[in-house]
Parts: C-alpha cells; structure tokens; sequence
C-alpha cells in the first residue's frame, strides 16, 4: 500500500467498519505474524458474533448471499491481519493494515450441496472485497473449493497469507 | 534446477506441451510470486478451455481416470507459475520454469464420493507429473483431500506453492 | 524454543514418545524444508502402521475420540518436521525439534457427516498437543475444515508449516 492511512480512507468510502476480533483462545490464535507474512486462522462470517445464515450453498443458501458471507469472513480475516499487526505497531487495526503489501493467497472453503458446483462465484465476494479496499495489492491467487460441512455449519470460510512490510 | 532449458527438455521429452494460461481476471490470477514463493490458484483440469470429464471420484469418475485430470491440474498450475515468471523476466514460460528451486507444497483436493479413500493415488498423478519435469525439485509435501464438490463439478484441484530464484 | 532439549524434556513430561516417521516414497516426502519453514504432508493419525478408527465424524466416529485423533496425527505431523531436520542436522528428531521457532499455520481436515458442525473443537486436539509441547512457539493460525470423506476414510488429516531457526 501507498501512502497515509489509504485503507481507512477506502473503508469509508466503501461505508465499511472493520470489525472487533475476538480475544484470542490459548492454543490457537485469529493470525499469526511470522516474518514478512500474516497468516489468518479460517474466519467465518460472524456479524456482532453471529452467522448470519448456516447450511448448504445450492441447497440452504443461495449463492448471492454466499458471495456477501465471503465478502464478511474477508473483512473478518483483514480485522485479524490488523489487530496482529497493531498489537505489534501499538497502533490500531486500520491503521495497521496499511502495513499489507501484497495479498498473496485466499483459500475459499464453501459449504456445499453435491450438486452445487458454482464456488467462484461465492468466493468472488472475498476476491472482490479485497481488491475493492487495498487495490493492486489486493490481487491474489485463489482456490475456491466445496467442501461437506463447515465449522457451526456456516456456509463459508476464508483463510489469507498476506505479505506485510 | 541446474542447466539450461531444463524444463523444456523435459517436457519434450515426455510428449508434453506447456498449456497458456487464462487472461487474469480482475481480482485474483492463476498466480502471485512474493520473494521467493510462487502460490498457484487451484487449478482444474482444463485441456483446451474445457474439463475432460467432471463428478465425483468412486461414482462418476474412476480412480485412473482422476489421477490423469490431476496431472492435468497439475501441468496447468506450472504453467500458471511459468506465466508469472515470464512476464517478469520477459521470456516465455517454459524458459522461467528453469527459476523453479523447488516445489515445497501440493494441495490436491478431489471431489469424491464419499466411500472412496484413495485420494492419494489419484493426487500420485499431480505428483508424479512434477517428478517426471523437474527431478529432486519436484519434490515436495502434500496433502491429499477427498471434498464434497469442486467448481464446475471437476473431478479434482490443485494448488502449489513453489520457491524459485 | 529456548533452552536445551526443550521439546525432548516436554516430551518426557506428557508421557509421549515421538514416532518413527515411514520412509519417504519417490515424488512426495512427509515433510519439505525451504528456507526458514518447515511444510508438511497431511499427516494422518497412524499409530505403528494402522489407523486406529475409521468413517466420519458425527457418524461412525465421535468428537472426543476424533480430537484424540488429530491429536496423534499432530504429533505423527511433528516427526515429520523433527525428521527432515534432523536428517539436515546429523542429530535425532526429538533434538532437531528444538530448532521450530513457531508453528506459524495448522490446517485440519475432519471427515464430517453433513450435520456435524463441531470442528474446531475436533482439531483442538491437535491445537492443544501443538501448546502443551511448544509453549508460546506452539500457539498458530488455524483452518478447521469438514470435508467428506479423507485417504482411508481416516477421521482426520492435519497438516503444518512450522517456522524454523
């Protein structure tokens, strides 16, 4: 990223927050810094601590409102790759993320019907995001897969390794 | 990998042609370097713009079958990591997939019904195939994972993150 | 890790012995060192050659016994680091283990019936091995995913990347 305080100024035009993280858990963490490189934990795509909907893409959920649940479990993942950061910087997390050089991969875990084989287009809504607020840097590589069932039976998960500086 | 044209040597000498690649979309591509990594796209089995079969493996799709798609999968994802290489060193991608060091890691997701275990027989064909190009450098760890569904209903996806020069 | 044979003391502490690790097949290896970090293979939870259970989790298999589950193929996961390491080193895995600085990223695969959304505490199993061994270096990111079905309808499948000095 270029220039001051670019990410926040891109999350207010897109009328974004970036949402709280919760308090990490012992064994496991929402990110992890290692080097130059912010790995996430997989996110869901908790609202104020809630999914907004649960079940199968293509059969429970349709896949529009799939794609904007990936769009919040990719807000949820660059709140994680923030607040790591910020703990380290003393800063605060959109701030923070203006470190982001580079979104390097998006793994797109997305809860399936059989049936279902449209898991781009779900994913699109992660992609999207990411490209939307941090630009050239937001452009990755990707693998969007459907999987049998997700963790509280949320349609999506996210996952990124983002390079910082 | 040592000597020159290496890669292409070899993959003339197994009767293979390195595929193009799709024109990047606007918000991710079939590959990002950072440093000194390649991290693929999943990657489908495509020859010619088109998947050669599609559905589940132990139902539709026979074990044999899906181990010669990974391969495919696996051709294409070289191709993808030639395709960046190339177009910053302003060669072609066979030429750049001399850069290639070593093939850390293969993800191979196959779409399987679910009373079929042989997942890693059928991600063999992925693995073989990067054996066969690039030697010792081809290497590498891998996970082997039998999912509900793939996009478009392919039979099997494959990722890789590469270390180059 | 700080302090010497850290991890062989811990080791000793939890009762545990750290497995053998099977010899390496020609175009994978159980684990691949490249630079700084140490990727993994999908380790499932073989205990002396035999996958203890078998089937689905929330079906043929519970929760409780799969997080015991995915606590053997974590530490199955760890041989393999300790293993390349050590083969590197000149020394054995349990002392070459000393050398993983953090485990920076943990991906489990539960083979979930499609109504069993309780995979993170699942992989929790290994999460917590990963923190009762390494301490701090042991606390990482981490995707909890169901798929349907994993190589030998094995419960479980976990895979690493471990930053290394």
């Amino acid at each position: 990223m270029s220039g001051a305080a670019r990410v926040g100024a891109r999350l207010a035009e897109l009328g974004l927050t970036l949402p709280g993280v919760a308090a990490p858990v012992a064994a496991y963490v929402p990110a992890v810094r290692d080097g130059g490189h912010v790995w996430t934990s997989g996110q869901l795509p908790f609202v104020a601590g809630a999914l907004p909907a649960t079940g199968k893409v293509g059969a429970d959920v349709t896949p529009e409102d799939a794609a904007d649940l990936a769009r919040v479990a990719a807000l949820n993942a660059l709140a994680a790759v923030g607040d790591v950061l910020a703990r380290e910087d003393g800063t605060d997390p959109v701030t923070a993320l203006d470190r982001v050089r580079r979104v390097v991969k998006v793994v797109g875990f997305v809860a399936s019907d059989p049936g279902f084989g449209g898991q781009p287009a779900v994913v699109n809504g992660a992609s999207l995001l990411l490209h939307d607020l941090l630009g050239d840097a937001g452009v990755h590589a990707r693998s969007a897969v459907g999987v049998a069932v997700l963790p509280l039976d949320s349609p999506v998960e996210i996952e990124l390794v983002v390079a910082v500086d």
